[in-house]
This record gives C-alpha cells, sequence and structure tokens, in this order.
C-alpha cells in the first residue's frame, strides 16, 4: 500500500472504537470532537506534508526493511543523515502546527525497540527482533499511526515498582498463557494516542531481579479490548467549544492532547511482545527512546518556537514598538535560544553512531544536553514573548464582546495600535500568544518541554553518566604535573 | 463612620450601578458573576483581616487627615515604618488570597498625587491639594475602595499622545466649562475598577508643552455617567463556570480580574480634580506612583509566592519525592528568589524619605530595583514549580471525569501518589499549581509581574536615571589615579 | 582613649612582633611590606574616614559599655539604624577602596560573641560575657583592630573534626592548666590579621558531644608566641615589586590580604576565653557570626561593585563607546544587580531584632538570602565589565613598555580611544578592571564573594533551615480546600 | 617536503629576526623567553599530535591543492565533514594544553580569503585567488605557521575609519607603487604571532565607498621590516619566571600570547595581496574569517573547559568533598553547559555549505549562535569551579613557603586534605583552577572567550540579520489566520 493521503488517514481513525472519555462524558466521535479535533489536525499534517513535493525529502525516505518510499515518521534511520533530516522534519511541523504533532514518540519508541530487540535476542535467545521486524513492516506498509508508551503513572517515587502499595501502578503482566500474557496498569501523559492505530508500549525505568512482570514491551490495536482512555483537560482547553471560537483560541486549527490510557486485563499475544522478563534489556530500551525523544525536542520546539518568535515581533510591528533597540535585542535573543535548542538537536545527531540492529544511534550524551536546554530555554523565550506583547495579551475583552454591537465599536477603537493594522489582526496575534505560553499550546510548549521525554533530573543523571568525569581528571592531572 | 465590615463591603458594591460587558453581554449583578466573584472575595479579604485583632498594626493605621483609626489600605504613610508595614500588609493579603486583592493601586495612586498636588500648588498657585485632602478625606471616612487608573491604550508606541491617529488613545479633555470637564479615553488593565466605588485617574506618561489636555488627573465614582467596562478574558476563566467547579479552579475562593475602562466624554467637577495642564508635573505623578507601585509588587507578589511554593512541596510529599536531594534544592531556589523579592520591598521602603506634602515616598532606585527582579523571578519560581509538580500538572483528567463513575475509580487508583494521601487531595494541589502558573492567577503571578506597573524597560529607564553613574566613574577616577 | 587616628594606627602596627612569612622569607617589617602595605592602607581607611567629620554618622557611634565616641568598627549594634548603618559604611568605604578593608570581621564577631556569651552564661552559670565586655571595653577604649578567625582548614571534608586522621585539622584545646588552655590549630583564609592587634577565634561548625575540646572561642594578641603566620598569595601580587607599579597594578593604593594562622600551643588565659566546652552553643556563635557577615557583603561588595560600575563606564566613555544602546543596557544591568545586593544587605538589617543580650541581630533568612546572592551577581558584573572593556584590558602592553622610548610612541598612538582623553588614562581605566576581574582585587570581589562568610552551599542550608515551609504548606492547603 | 616535526617547527621559529619587546626590553630570543615559551609550546603541540598515528586522522588531511597530506590546520576544507573534524581537532588541543594554541586563526583566515579572493576575482576582474592559492600552497608545502591578523585598535568606536583623528588607526595603505603598497596601521591581541612564520591580514570591518585604502588584505613574513611588536602583559604572567616556577604557574608547559602588531610603513609585493581597494568584498571576508572563528571557540575552548571541569572535579575528590549532591550537581552543570558549547560547534560544521570556490563555510547564523553561547557559559564554568575549589585556590601560600624548611610543614599538615592525597598534589589542582579562571590562562579562557572572533554585540547584530523574522513572522500569521 501507498501511504495514506491525509484525508485516508482520517478516515482510518473513524473505525477505531476507542473507550475514551472526557469532561465526564463517554465520546462517541473523537474524530469530530471539539477539544481533540485539532490534535487530530497536527497528526495529519504528518501525512498532509508527506503528500507535498517540496517536502518529499524531508518527510519521506526508503524503508530499509521493504525498500519502499515510506513517510519518514516510520523510518528506521539508517544514517546520521536520517537522523538529521528527522530533527528538520520535527522543526518543519512544528512550524506548521505552533504544537505537537504526536507522531515522534512512535517513531522514537520503533527506534529504539528495533535495536533493543536484535541485542536481547543476541544475549537471551528470544525471537523478539523477528516479531518487532514484522510488526513494524506492517505499520510501514499500512502507513499506520502509532503511538509509544512509557511513562507509568509511578505512584509513590520514593517506592520501586514491587513495592507500591497497588502493585497496578506500574504496568505489569497479570497473567501467563501459551498464546500471550494479559496486562494491568496505565500510562500517563500519552500524546497522540487518540489519534493512534496501534500503541507500542515500553517498560518506564530500568529494571533488576525480581522486576520480571514489569519488564514487558508489546504493541497492541489502539482500541483493544480492556483499553479505557481519559483525556487530560488542558489550560483553555473550553474556549474550542465557545460560541466564538476564532479569535480567542489563538490557534484555531492545530492542538495536542494527552491522555491517561488505563490498560484492564488487556490480552497480548505472543507475536506481538518484544520483551517480556528478561530485566537486563529494561534500562537499554528505555535509554534508547529517552535519548531518541530527547533528540526530538531539538527539533519540534524549536519550530514552535519559530512561530512563538515571529508572532512577538508582529506584537512589536503593530504596536510600533518594533524599532526600540531593547525590542530588537529581546527578539535576537529569543532567536539566539531557539538555534541553540536547534544545534543541540542537530549535533546529537550528527554524531550518531551504528548500533548492532543496523539503525543509528543519537549521541548519548548530546541528546540528554539537548533535552536538558529544552527544559529551560523555552520558558525564557515565552517570558521574553509576555514581556514584549505587553499586558493586552491577558487583558483584552473576549471575542464575544468584540462582536458584540454594544461593545465591539469600543474595542475597535481602543486596542487599535499602528492605525494601518486592523484591530482584529492585533488581537489575533495577542490571543496567540497567549495561547503559546498560558493556553492549550503552552501545555505542549512549556510543561511538555520539562517533563516530556523525561523530567529535568533524568537527564542530569544521565548527563553525568556519560561525561567520562574520569578521562577528565586525567587531562587535568597531566596538566598539572600530578602523577 | 467605622471601617467597613467584608459584609458591609459587598453590600456596598451592589449599590453601583456600573455599565460592565463580559462574554458578549451586559453584566447585571457584578457581585454574584460566577467569573468576578473570586476577584470581590480577594479585594473583600482586606476589609475582613481589617476586621481581624491579630492582624491590627499591619492592616490598619492611624490617619493624618482624621487622626482616627483606618485601613492602612487607605493610608497616607507617615514614616518608613509606614512603608514597611505596607509591604508586609500586602505579603499577607498575597499569601491569604494567592491572588491580586487589587485594592494597592488606589493606595499607591492616593500618596502620589497627595505629595504631587501638594508641590504643584507650591509651583503653580493651584488648590489641587486641597481638593486632594478633601476627597481623601471622604474616602477614609467611609472606608471607600478605591481604584488607581494610569495606563493608556497608547496606540501607536512610536507616537506621542498628540501625534495619534485617533488623539483618544490617550486619556483628555475634549470640553471645559466653568464647572469642570469633560474627558474621553479608555485606561486598560485596570484591575480591581469593577470593585471600588471610586476611580483615582492619572496621566499615563510624562508630558511636555502641547500636551496640557492630557495632563489630567481627578476622581469620579465609578460607575459615572459615560463610563462602560469590558472585562478581560483570563486564561481558564469560565472554569469557574463549569457544573463541576471545585477542584479544575485550582483556587476556587479567590482570583482577579482586569477591565477596560472606558471614559466616553465623562463630566468631572473642578472640585475632584488634581491636575490639569500643568504638565510639567505630570512626569512627578508618574515616576511617584510607579514607584510606590514597584515597591507593592515586593510585597504581594512574595505572599503569593508562599503560597506556590508551598503548594509545590505539597505536590512533592505527596509523590513521595520530597526527601530527593534535587527537589529539596530546587525549594530552596524557589525560597532563594521570593525572598530576594521581600528583600527590595523592604530595602526601598526602610530607605523612604519625607516629601514636602509629608507623607513618605519611598527610594525610587531601589523601587525599582525590586520591580525589575520581580519581572524575573516568579517567571523562574513558576518554572521550577512546573518541574517539581510533574506532568500531571496537566495532564489530569477533569473534576468531571473524577466524578463521573464510569472513570472516577480509574483515576482514583491511577492518580494516587503516596499511599496515605487522598488521590484527591493531590489533584486539587496539582490544579492549583496549574491555576498559579497557566490559569487565572497566572494572569496575575506572570505577565501582571511583568507589566504591571510598568514594563520591564521603564524600570531600566528609571535605574539608569537613579544610578548616578558620574558619581561612580569619579570614585574610579580616583582610585585609578587619574586627574 | 580617643579614637586612633589612621596615623596612630599606622604607627601602632609597628609594634607588633609578628612571626609571618611570605615567598619563602621572614617578613621583617609588614608595614612598609609592598605587597602587604595596600591592605594595611585599606583597613587604615577606617580610621581615616572616622575622622572625616562629612562621615561621622556613618563612621561612628556611641558605646553602650563606655557611653562613649567610638568607631562603628568596634560598635556592639543598638539598634536597626545601626544594622542599617553598619551596612551603609561598609559601602561607603568599598567604594574608596575598591578591595576589602578587612575590620568588618572583628565587628561581625564582636556581636556574635557579645550575644552568645549571654546566653551561654544564662544556660550554663558560665562567665563569658563578663570576660568579653571587658575584652572588648578594651578595644573599644584602645579604638584596636581585631581580627574574627572562624574558617578552620577543615582536612578531609567528609569527616567530623575528632575524625580527622590529623586531630589538629580544626583548631582545638590541647592542654589545660589551671591559668587557662592550650590551643593548636590553624585559620585559613584571614582577611586582616596582619594589620590587626588582636585575634578573636570562634569554632568553625556546630558541635555535638564529643567535640568539647573543639568547642573554643578566645581572643589573644596578633603576635602572641606560638603563633606563624604564611601570606596567601594573589593574582598579580608580584606587579606590586615591579619597577614600574604605577599603572599595572591597577589600584595602587588599596588592596587586601589573606594569610594562613597556625596556632601552634598557644596560651590562653582564662580571662580571654568566651567558649569552652559549652558544645550546644558553638552553633549559635557560628550562625550568628556568619549572619553578621553575610550581610556585610551586601554593603562591601556593593562599595566595591560601584567603582567597577564607575570604570567600566569610563572605559566606554573612552573608547567612544559610551551611547550604543547595548553599552548602556549593560551598565544598567550591572547597577541592577549590584543594588540588588544592596537591597539584600539593607533589608536584613532593618527586619533585624534584638538579642537577649541587649545588642542587634540581623534577620537570619534574610542576610542568608543576601550572601546567596553575593556568590552570584559579582560575577555577572565582572563578566559584564569585561565585555564593556574589551580585549585590550587583558592584551595591553606593560607599563615598562610604555615608559620604554624604544615603544612608547607607538603604544601613546595605538592605544589611543577618544581622540581628547590621553592613552595613559585609558590604559590605568583598563588596568583598573583587570585588577578587579582578574587580579589582586579580583581575589576579594569574586572568589571571596564566593566563598566568605560561607560557601554557598551553607546559605543554602540556612535557607532551607529558616524558610518555614510547613507555613507554606499550610497556606496552600487551604487556598486549595485540603483539610 | 613533509610536515614539519615539532622540533623541526621550533628550530625554524629561532631563524626569524622579530623585532619584539616585551617589559621594557628587546627580546632578543622569544623561543627560550620563560613568559613566551609555554604559547610556544602550545602553537608546537599542534605540530606534535599531527606525528602522532593515533590522531593521524583528525590532525591530517589531504590538501585540494596538491594532494599531499597535510597537516589540517593548514586545510581548506573540502565537506562538513572536515568542519566537523576540525572542531574535534580543536577540542583535542584544548585538552592537551589547556590553553590557546594559536594556530586556528591562520587556518579560519585561510579558508574566508580562500573563497572570498574567489568571488572577488569573479565579480571583478581581478587575480586576487591565483595569488592566494599559489601563496597558501607553499604554506602547506613547507607546513608552515600562519597567523590571521583581523582586529584594528580602531580608536574612537564612534567614527569610521576614514574619520579617525589619525588615520593609522585603522591599517591602510600609505603608498602605492607599481610592484606593490606600503601599509601602516596596528594590529591588536595577536594570539600566535611570535610563533608564526606567516601573518594573513584582513580587514576589520565592512567597508564602504571612500574606505578603499582600507580595504586590504595581504600575507608578510612575520619579520617582515618595519613590523613591530610588543606583548600585551597577561595576569600572573611573571610568576613563569620566578625562582620557583612549577606549582605556582598552575600550567607550567602550556600557555598562550597576544601581541600589539605594529605595521610602520610596510611593504608588500603585488603577488601577496588578496583584496587591495574592492570595498565591497571587505564584508565578507570579514563575516566568512569571523563565522569560522565563531565555530573555532565551539572546539577549543570545549576542550579547555574538559580540563577545568577535570580538575574541579580532582578538588572535590582531594577535599573530600566529592559525594556531596551539590557538588555532583554542579560538575553536571559545569559538563552540561560545556557539552553545549561542543553542541552549536558541530552543528554549525555540520550544516556547513560549499561556496564558489570549493572550500566548505559553516552555517553563519548558528556559527554566531555558538560565539554568543562562547561568551557566556565559561564564564559560569568558571564561577562554578570557584564554587567547589574552595577558597584556598586564592589564599594558599607560594611555593617559596612551601619550599621553606620554616613553613614547609606547616604547609604540609595543614593544606591536607584527604590523607591519602600528597598536599603538593591538591596545592597543584588548586593553582591550576586559579591558572585557568584568574591567571595567565584566563586571559584565554575568559576575556577571549567574550571578544575573540568579535565581541557579543557582534554576534548579536548577525544573528539578527541571519534570523530570516519576516519567514516567522508569516508562520505566525498562517497560525493565526491573518491574511
Amino acid at each position: 500500500m501507498d501511504m495514506m493521503t491525509k484525508d485516508q488517514y482520517i478516515e482510518s481513525l473513524r473505525k477505531l472504537h476507542l473507550n475514551l472519555y472526557s469532561f465526564g462524558e463517554k465520546v462517541e466521535n473523537p474524530v469530530d470532537n471539539a477539544i481533540i479535533r485539532p490534535s487530530l489536525n497536527s497528526f495529519a499534517a504528518t501525512y498532509e506534508l508527506a503528500e507535498d513535493p517540496q517536502y518529499e525529502d524531508l518527510m519521506t525516505a526508503t524503508s530499509n526493511l521493504t525498500g519502499k518510499k515510506i513517510n519518514r515518521f516510520t523510518h528506521l534511520h539508517q544514517s546520521t543523515d536520517d537522523l538529521i533530516k528527522k530533527v528538520k522534519m520535527q522543526r518543519l511541523l512544528g512550524q506548521k502546527t505552533a504544537a505537537c504533532f504526536q507522531r515522534c514518540v512512535g517513531m522514537d519508541a520503533s527506534n529504539a525497540v528495533y535495536s533493543t530487540t536484535y541485542e536481547t535476542d543476541e544475549a537471551c535467545g528470544t525471537h523478539y527482533f523477528d516479531n518487532f521486524v514484522k510488526f513494524w513492516t506492517d505499520v510501514q506498509e499500512n502507513d499506520w499511526a502509532v503511538d509509544g508508551a512509557m511513562t507509568d503513572v509511578k505512584g509513590d517515587r520514593s517506592l520501586s515498582p514491587s513495592k507500591q502499595a497497588d502493585p497496578d501502578l506500574f504496568l505489569h503482566v497479570v497473567e501467563r498463557t501459551a498464546d500471550g500474557v494479559y496486562v494491568t496498569g496505565a500510562k500517563a501523559h500519552q500524546t497522540g494516542y487518540i489519534n493512534s492505530h496501534y500503541v507500542l508500549v515500553m517498560p518506564t525505568i530500568s529494571m533488576r531481579e525480581g522486576d520480571e512482570d514489569y519488564a514487558i514491551s508489546f504493541a497492541c490495536p489502539t482500541d483493544a479490548e480492556g483499553i479505557t482512555l481519559i483525556l487530560g483537560r488542558q489550560s483553555c482547553d473550553t474556549r474550542k467549544t465557545e460560541e466564538y471560537n476564532d479569535i480567542d483560541v489563538g490557534n484555531k486549527v492545530y492542538g495536542g492532547h494527552e491522555v491517561l490510557v488505563i490498560f484492564d486485563h488487556v490480552f497480548i499475544p505472543n507475536e506481538m511482545i518484544f520483551l517480556n522478563g528478561e530485566v537486563q534489556f529494561a534500562g537499554m530500551m528505555v535509554e534508547r527512546f529517552a535519548g531518541y525523544h530527547r533528540q526530538s525536542y531539538g527539533g519540534c520546539k524549536v519550530g514552535v518556537g519559530d512561530v512563538l518568535i515571529g508572532a512577538t515581533a508582529l506584537a512589536g510591528d503593530m504596536a510600533g514598538s518594533a524599532k526600540a533597540s531593547h525590542v530588537k535585542d529581546k527578539l535576537i535573543e529569543m532567536t539566539h535560544l531557539n538555534e541553540t535548542l536547534y544545534c543541540c538537536g542537530i549535533a546529537c545527531s550528527s554524531q550518531g553512531t551504528k548500533t548492532k540492529s543496523g539503525n543509528y544511534l543519537i549521541d548519548l550524551l548530546l541528546a540528554n544536553v539537548c533535552k536538558q536546554n529544552v527544559t529551560r530555554f523555552p520558558y525564557e523565550i515565552a517570558r521574553l514573548a509576555q514581556d514584549l506583547a505587553g499586558g493586552l495579551m491577558v487583558t483584552q475583552p473576549s471575542e464575544a464582546d468584540y462582536r458584540n454591537p454594544a461593545t465591539h465599536d469600543y474595542i475597535e477603537k481602543y486596542l487599535k495600535g499602528v492605525a494601518s493594522v486592523p484591530t482584529e489582526d492585533r488581537m489575533r496575534v495577542l490571543r496567540l500568544i497567549e495561547n503559546m505560553t498560558m493556553g492549550t499550546a503552552a501545555v505542549g510548549y512549556l510543561p511538555e518541554s520539562m517533563h516530556g521525554a523525561g523530567s529535568p533530573q533524568a537527564q542530569r543523571i544521565m548527563i553525568a553518566r556519560q561525561s567520562n568525569l574520569e578521562m577528565k581528571k586525567e587531562l587535568a592531572k597531566k596538566i598539572a604535573r600530578i602523577k
């Protein structure tokens, strides 16, 4: 089969039977749900841009499994050039959607599972690699959307999985049969799940002996029996359902979502299992997935940052402050920080290396450095955006007041900035900045930059582990002439 | 009359006839409006705490006008000790409301207008000081709530008031009669206006010859004829109107509001005018008001910060992460930053000086330094709060899902942190952090910290002006032995 | 006796018989030693300015012990106003010397020992307070210079005093007689010791049972038998001994010093002992001294910062870059950071409280916040100074080359900035900036700002201890409506 | 000829007849001069490592001019891989020398002049490219050391070259003959000049019509007639000449130097001229050289940073503090910042593009972002190093005192940290940290990081120019649905 078009993709989602809840009700039709739809539009952009010839080089690749042209989001990276193109593709999509387009998690998961299953089989005589290659060939052939699921809810952070008061706080195998296993637990913060055909599940942390039931990786349809979904609510989410939902939403077309995914005794057949008790390989899978995903943030958030910088510059133009030296300087600083993130995304890609399985892994140290910066710079970029946008960003009247004849003319008159710019345009830009720094998009641009692909402390632990401090001490000893 | 009780205050507001619009409709009863009420509760706390004997020293003072005990929010500061108590009172109210309690603007305006009218009269032979003393005596006698209004909408920032395409973009006198003047224009971002009996208007910037019509200061009832109000919408504002509005609002009781105030040919009688064309004193009024208000932020935002630090510490306790060294260290950093702001608030108060009129003015340099830090540190405190709160802060299901029997047990089970803490309590704390860093309270804690009392560049200009660089050059020349 | 004049002070030092070593030799005459003399000049400025009527209010006080007028450096603070004047006096001296004037340690030690001995006596029935009052009355009467000595060399930081391989790595009592005790150990980083008549020794950390021999506080003459001093070398110290030592030293007149003080079986008579085994009061003494000394940095380093800001502004003037917006903005930032430190120094003074003994103690939380900022901002101020000074600050030829006829004209011609400014003046300013950011003065302005009065982590521990996190959690619980 | 060995290189320098002054005297033998020699050792390391087979891939390349194996420092980069290897070679040398090894400037200049002469010839019909290729072929054939010289002394920064009071403050042509030109002026801050055979001169800024005489690029021998050199003095430079110069110098073997180079009517023959009046290409040459050199800092300073991180970790080990969580965390932060710089160096290389002349140019935006970070992070790394090193770094006695029997045992005893580590080793490490953060090496690590390859504001101007703000505005308009 060829790659899906955007429309085919959207239609394909209508066939899913998701057991999804939101705002206290079952959602019968997620595709047309006002709250969820913008996230579907973002995801769909990964299909749409792949259809566009001008983006062919970034958006598509040649499969190492089938030799066919595939969407790069389903690609197993075959070179450092592939890794770099991945980052550029993500920046492009960030620029087009100003939101989380959600398809990276599955891409990153697949590359981690691919190389880990290979090495697990090599060490343990298992056959997970074959399982995965077969599954992933289907994914590529059908151009499926796949969600990668790692983060367990974790309960009490001071206790290991098996020490929790409730054993289900980390997803685990609760029953084993000849044909497969049953799993119970929950994966939190899942971006894109509702817009995906399959979910690819991985363990959430390194494991040790005794944790065998928790060392489980598998794939299953997103609407498998026993799975329940509860939508997370975002800042300002219901603006999308208001009568006047054009201006105040900021970004009307695109968005993201996060969902709590509950597995309640879900059956996984053997051929869809990629790790099952080999505790010593849980850590590798986690580390590689996290590494790929920390790289990803050096692309997608940079693209979102581009939009925020652009919006901030527009706000300055519209207020007549664009020529003030401090305004120009702050835009430079925003750009500088944003491009520093991009440097990190590019560098960890450029320094990638081939795994035993043949696909390419990013440089783990630099990928963690990348993500660590992502936990800081978007916050400063957002702060500067709020500085330059001015207070009106959070005090302007609602669109309903703008449409109300009793108040329209006052708003039109008094929210005018530069005389030649329509007031409505200025309102739109300010609402976009609000959206990206406090509203629905801020969820993706700020806390997700903080916690997605692991919280800052997780990166620091990896940086410590990868920093080769002993070698550095030797360098210093030599210079100081210490034996 | 004695000070009003909280209840008397609330009842007194019912008598106002505000011409207020919100979400496309006229608001007939602001007092009981779900969106506005939390801001009224915050304002009312300034009355309530003044009734409480344990806070008497901070919340009340002895009037220099009448010798009577008054609410400190109506006090004309008579010493540096008064200035320090002002800051402590503001921190207290920030701690109690975790929001903007709105009564500071009028307090700061009154102190600025008091001393400026005195010096204007001295120089120009006018009688504004008498006007103001009479008005303010009434305010103290009746314990009225007064909004201070400075910020004009300003239009094109590269043009002065008289050069704007529309002359009304800065509030100005449009007609003069024997009895008074008529004014037209708009004041933006007004916090507390809806909860106030009077508004005290000041010019927004320094003026020069030719700007006489814009050099106007006066007071009038908030419901004077010709005034129209349009409520600004805040992030997540409509959560307050949802069916389940207990958990998701974060801070159910308290909040703030901002309103666009339009003066359309409003009559101001002579006795309520405090500046009228004396362009050379517009700058003094602006600078002093801004100085007082920049001091204020060293109190109120510190109190709000205390709540955010507490909430973040609770989130750590509830997740079982409180003992991790990085968690403890980040709480220390949050505290350090918050107390640095407090130091600035205290210092500019402690170094205050007596004006010619007899009330005390804060140290202008240090007050500007104070506010400049407020444009930075709350953002870093909020970032650290989001770090420690974890992603659940922005991905947890709605309260409606928690109340829905179909999903309640799953949420109860999987959002549990430390076993002994009720899941609902954890949800409440996370929603509070969301509220303070992205929701309604974030409007007050972040962009208002940025732009309230003047945007960061305004402080930098004042810091430059007050920094006595020439004296510092002389010090350096002496050390370097340069003649 | 009246206060000493500057000259009397210098003469008095000639009578000391210090056992001092520097650069491999015994220093027979420290007063006229080229390396040490600038530090003496700084110390002497504390006498000189006290003679100057214009500084009388800041530089002198009325003794609570004798009722006489004394140098404020020997004063036991009797009010928050005294605490504030202390900070202002320190800023003044920093401005005049651009260096460490060294007399603060003794002032801070005396105030800590005064209140701690009072409370020790009250609890333990000892008579240390009388001892101390008698000693300090002599100090005031004679206007002696007193060094405060706290920091032990500490050996292995992971081990407590009694667990060290060498018991002398913390100063301790090694022999007890009826008349007094003998002590052995070393105090590191002593600023001002060489210029002092007495040293006031305190323990370096909190103690517990078993540490009795280490819980020792006393005073003795700086040239007591058994004491050996070894001068620490500073960056660029020997420039002071070069043939051409006018320009390249940067700050020719003033400087500081640090010395390692070794106590080798030194006898301390009973009447000079202020703590002797009461382990439970060691912590109080340490904490109070550290608190006072952390306050001090909010004065002295601010004064030094003033000079550095002035020098940087001059460098811009001389290079013709003063009008560039980024130059002006960086000077504002330097000022902002410097004044933030001052705010902290003022605030912890303003919020001081009376001790049982009657003198005033700074607010401990705010004093630690003050010092924590001092471990950061001077570094950023220095970085900005180096930014604005330009590379010439570190690449300009030596003064000897400037004086050499073979090269003088080239230097004169090519190091010229603005045509009207003598090249030599520009060289002087650049050398001053070098001196303050990399040379002898940098030792005081940077690493001493980092480590003096305790390293940054010490302040963080105190901030944690003083932050009242439980109260903040209660505030948050109330807002979140958690029982 | 083959590449020179380290020894051949050193011998070759003995044949130069430099007219060099330092400390008021003519330096007859720079090679064996104690102050200069460490810089020669650093430069020589670029020859020494090229002899070492293990570094062949990084240290050598195949010439596009001759097809022979050459030292990479003389290479015209033929691919992005070459650009990346350049950065890695620089990091390697930084690790080995902990200093500036000086050979990058010529490498960066040659690549800029190569492509610019090509495009100049193409546009203007000149023959500079041939001139340069011929010269550079000789350089490669002889493995010469070449200094690149750009920075003029500039005089009054507010005036253009031709408006200066003294026309020589920018280097310019003062006489033209049939065979060549005579130039006069001075180049400041030249690193490596004394250790080079040739100097490659470029203009210092963009030029416009009227500046023709200043638009001059050429090469000449470093000891050409009319050239005078005056050595810049560095912080702590004379420690290298002290009797005990083993410990206190910190880095005994390696260092850097800066020299003021004065051209006094120096003749340049036509065949060594690469730009001569084509004002429109001065900017291209400057921008490209600056770009390459800003990339370089993402390599060399990272290598130096590695040594400083290692030294700081050693200091912690030796003090017994290595296991404290804040110590580990600060080492992580230092590593994080250092690797962020490396990311920028790698990224701008990876994204390089081919010039018309065939060599590769780095990505200009990312190279400027790289350097901008270098003006910040080394300062923070140095601050953290001083934090962890402790105050002893600046207060420990001189080596002479350590060698003096009268004080040796005291120092041995009291400067001991962890019992198993020799005191002398600890002293060595602390002196190394002092050297790198305040001493001779600090000149290279800090102010040179600030100003080398252009001061921070220069990068900000380039970032603004390269940031494509209009495209970003379009992205924002599309998301905000503005026509």
